[in-house]
């Protein structure tokens, strides 16, 4: 069955289209908690996304992620550019108080009316969590943001496929990161546009900066130099190094046509994820209270009946013959 | 459509029963190709898995995991135990050197019939790597190896998540692990049974086992306490203490009932997953030649449809209405 045609609305997308902050926190919201009608804005506005420059930025924990981002909504800010950030942050209740902490180093742009900050936290999916931030993006986008940051705090690949819908691609390590530099050496991680390393008045930062030098030297050469750029994000510092290189890139994937390139391989990944995750949500709800379900993993934890062969009748139950 | 049942080759799966390890590793090559004949052996050989005790261990490239698992197997040989290893090993093609010298670690036992090693390199999509890894590790449970070691190379959430399919999960650090104890800090990847310090003579040892206790002081206290074991693996240092915490954990769930409670989890998962790979690789597969995909992804770059719609009109072609 077709998702029924629902009707937006129609207040709430124009308003958005308008730039208006409530309208634009209003529809994420309606994202987030998966209201059909959030899709309805969604593909309301749709056509007028696009526009924006999408950035995103990732890194462990603790390296000073949401500096960067208030550091740099101030550059761009005053280079008479409006910004949205949306913060990825699947963090455990019992590091909350560290979360509000980030959230509070952006305050200084809350009065801001050309600035729009949100988070999304979602313990269950990343599927999921991935799918409201992509849909976050284009509202936030649609509502004639210039520049879109999206930030997600992790050190794996999961991390980074989440922000590799953005048009570039930034990691942000400190000296002492060095998990994410053997990520890196091994191919675990896949090599971002830009990489910064914050906290450069830190001792160890040459080595640091000498050791992710070492591993790019390693990588497949790509048109584009990957930049490394140090700051003090705290004390503003090497935020106009940064700022050159983010439009530097741009413009670099804007004049190669890989921007276009970037975007079709992006929105294809997103309309793959959307249709995954819908599934997958489709086959875990229906497994809740389901007895046939739990009598076919009674089967399975009795060793009657392999994994494989139970998906196999999820599926033909679930009318999804695969 | 079922799949239609298989004739599972008798042989194949009577001698893996047996303890052949030609047969094994051809029937994990049937499993890794995703060829109908390796579902059909795991089906045939389920009845007899969940004899083994399996042990998962992760964490960041370099701490010596490989090293590790070759002390660990040392010494569960030396106790008179059979011993399977596998190797999940994402990593990219200009690394293979490293991986390499990984498995060299292990050439002490490659003449001992009573251990088997394997690696599954996958660049592909983590879910068909996991899926493939789940199944082997059945067949090796089924080939009646008495401890089967999982091993991942990874920091983050998707790495715990295809090891969380053992019964004892460990995370192996060494001193300078600082975004690996960022990340559990914050929540981001799970805490596990059991956390092993490698390189123990490193003078940054103590630091880090105070900072993981730190981090250990802030979870929710759960019946059982995580120790943490100073290995030297190198030299077979710890690897006594760290066999005796494995034992520990296991007596542990036996006797508390968490095992099969654990089991059970792992097995749901394990179905739900099998099932949502199969439905992603279904999805993918239609894309790739189909024109008529290809001109709905046309009309979401040209930003005329939306990506949730698109994602919807694929799955009413797919046959799976959602």
């Amino acid at each position: 069955m077709m998702r029924p045609a629902m009707a937006a609305d129609p207040t709430l997308a124009q308003r958005l289209l308008e730039g208006d902050r409530r309208a634009l926190a209003r529809a994420i919201t309606l994202v987030e908690n998966e209201d059909p009608a959030g899709y309805a804005i969604v593909q309301e506005i749709y056509p007028h996304t696009g526009r924006a420059a999408v950035f995103g930025l990732t890194g462990p924990p603790g390296v000073g992620k949401s500096t960067l981002i208030g550091a740099l909504t101030k550059a761009r800010r005053a280079a008479g550019r409006t910004v949205a950030v949306l913060s990825i942050d699947p963090s455990s209740p019992f590091t909350q108080g560290a979360v509000l902490g980030d959230r509070i180093r952006l305050t200084e742009h809350f009065l801001d009316p050309g600035v729009f900050i949100r988070s999304m936290a979602n313990r269950g999916a990343l599927g999921g969590l991935s799918e409201a931030a992509l849909q976050a993006a284009l509202l936030m986008d649609a509502a004639g943001k210039d520049d879109v940051f999206l930030e997600t705090v992790g050190v794996g690949q999961a991390e980074v496929d989440i922000i590799d819908h953005a048009d570039t691609v930034v990691l942000a390590l400190m000296p002492g990161s060095g998990d994410s530099i053997q990520a890196l050496k091994a191919g675990v991680m896949e090599i971002p546009d830009i990489i910064v390393v914050n906290k450069r008045d830190h001792p160890l930062t040459e080595t640091m900066v000498r050791e992710i030098r070492g591993v790019l030297s390693l990588a497949p050469q790509r048109g584009w130099r990957v930049p490394i750029v140090q700051t003090e994000a705290s004390r503003g510092e090497g935020i106009d190094e940064l700022v050159t290189k983010l439009d530097e890139h741009r413009a670099y994937i804007e004049a190669e046509g890989t921007l276009s390139e970037r975007r079709r391989r992006n929105l294809r990944n997103e309309v793959l994820a959307l249709a995954t995750a819908r599934l997958r949500r489709r086959l875990e709800e229906g497994l809740e209270e389901d007895e046939q379900f739990a009598r076919l993993l009674d089967e399975v934890v009795a060793r009657r009946t392999d994994p494989a062969t139970a998906a196999t009748a999820l599926l033909a139950k679930a009318g999804t013959d695969a």
